[in-house]
């Protein structure tokens, strides 16, 4: 059994949350400091954190943030709810630490405790989605992942990226493929950075050449992340990744899904229901520090996009693993009845 | 009909050819002066000048200006050939100057014009090509294009693009979503440019992006150009063209090839045969004019993807159009006889 390092992208010493500034990487390891409710707006809206389960982890220490500075519960939940709109971990960590403040009132000790048992919780969910989905991958494997869904975007170890390590823990013969993923790049800045810190055997591609890649067989299985889940089955996640399930559908090769259970949404009955976030153009008009547009032409930025169900292999979730999802497996899966 | 401006990526100034700097663009237009072999094979290999018909072009002003230089002929030959792999105009512009030069000799008259004379034939060729292309686009369209096959690849006017342009002259009501191109983002830098030079309303998308807007009904037709056609159809053409034909065909959208005949190899007789060209890696690791990636990881970077015919609904060429290509049509459409 090969031993990984624990990457941590928050950490909280005297009351206070620092995380890596995710905007610097890979070329500079930044702390930030977060101190008050308008820090973390910023951190979450301008992506110095980001990952859906991050986001989550962050809005709950927000939360706390904001009572201690005396600001009323419900502007501090509606401020932290409105920063992005697509992940539904950082709605169900709110409510989370809502329904604490609404139960138990001003108490700090209290509020702050939920948040590290949400921050914890995460880590330990994403170790158990990482024993659950190395099953899935081959002794000899080339894994193809999109964005970055690894320590970064989580407590730690992460999602479909902590499947990925767990199969490198698991001493299995693994080569990943990094797509970059424009716009932000989450790929070729985070990921790539996450692996290399890991030892993974990995290669960054451009978005448009996974197909490619599909086709001459050198990938064997996809692993990615989710923002959103619905009841029906279909993932809301980084945009690219419709286009990858088609690929994968195309050319036979199993499509997964990483995701802990606080990112399924069961008011949802499909996608089609998910909002889509649509950032500012200038993300697609610029890369990274650089302009690569003529700035009087327009673009369009989708953060997200939708991947229906029946082309995902299986969700992976902390909780087992739901093959073929669809409604009726879903719930049964979650203990819940049909409506 | 619109009036549109007429742009030249090269221009013959007293014996020495002038062609722009399409590393600088969209943020500069410089044009550089290439005076010798070494300026010509440096300016194809670096991307100075790119885009298959371009590349035949200037290829034909560099055997002349080797031969000028009192170069031996193959060798100027063999040094132009290696400048780039893949597009096969530039074997195809260098046969018709060998064959002049193993003709008449050393007649550098004879050999400027031949090179002008390609020039001038692609021009028209282009022209032609928009002419049989409009046809097919609907009188309101939403056009989705890949990497840039307009005015800046070719002598003026362009091959996919160029149907764009004769659909915009014809007063369609069209929209252009511009596949960024990455690694090397002739999309966004570009065919963007060109498309504001023209006023025709265009959107820049992420190369990930073109799957999802299909999905969401956005795209009516697609059309790409091509570095290589073979006998079966098959086309090379950059990476991601490849990727979007599955997704075209998965979305029961037309997805048409624009090329001169000068891009169809009759010596392959499938896409296998095509020499995919690998670029160095650093083009994926940066992006423009930064870093993107860390810099100990590896990169992948094959430039160009090879799309079977049978996700082709046609290939439009200057001597008409050749529906659901194969080998015997395509034989047929150039009068040979199936071997």
């Amino acid at each position: 059994m090969r031993k990984l390092k624990d990457i941590k992208p928050l950490e909280l010493k005297d009351d206070v949350l620092y995380v890596i500034n995710q905007l610097k990487l890979p070329h500079e390891l930044v702390w930030e400091k977060l101190e008050t409710l308008a820090d973390y707006e910023k951190a979450i809206k301008d992506m110095i954190v980001r990952g859906a389960p991050l986001i989550g982890i962050v809005g709950a220490y927000g939360f706390y943030t904001g009572i201690k500075e005396g600001i009323d519960y419900i502007q501090v939940y509606e401020r932290l709810k409105q920063t992005r709109p697509t992940a539904v971990n950082l709605f169900w960590a709110l409510d989370r630490m809502k329904s604490i403040y609404e139960k138990y009132g001003n108490d700090l000790n209290l509020l702050l405790k939920e948040a590290k048992r949400i921050e914890v919780e995460d880590y330990h969910a994403n170790r158990s989605i990482g024993g659950y989905g190395e099953v899935l991958i081959p002794k000899k494997a080339n894994i193809l992942t999109h964005c970055n869904t690894g320590a970064l975007a989580t407590a730690g170890w992460g999602t479909a990226l902590g499947i990925i390590r767990s199969a490198y823990e698991n001493d299995k013969d693994i080569t990943v493929y990094v797509d970059e993923t424009r716009p932000y790049l989450q790929g070729s800045r985070l990921t790539a950075w996450e692996l290399l810190q890991e030892g993974i055997p990995h290669y960054i591609i451009t978005d448009s050449s996974a197909g490619f890649l599909m086709k001459k067989g050198m990938i064997d299985v996809i692993v990615v992340g989710a923002d959103r889940i619905t009841l029906n089955g279909d993932v809301a996640n980084k945009i690219g990744t419709y286009s990858l399930s088609i690929l994968a559908k195309h050319h036979n090769i199993p499509f997964y899904v990483a995701a802990p259970s606080s990112s399924f949404d069961f008011n949802l009955e499909s996608g089609d229901e998910i909002p889509i976030e649509e950032r500012n153009e200038d993300e697609v008009k610029n890369c990274h520090c650089c302009k690569v547009a003529p700035q009087e032409s327009k673009a369009i930025n989708y953060s997200f996009d939708i991947t229906p169900a029946e082309n995902i292999t299986a969700i992976i979730t902390e909780k087992g693993i739901i093959e073929k999802p669809n409604k009726e497996k879903i719930l049964k899966f979650f203990g819940r009845k049909l409506s």
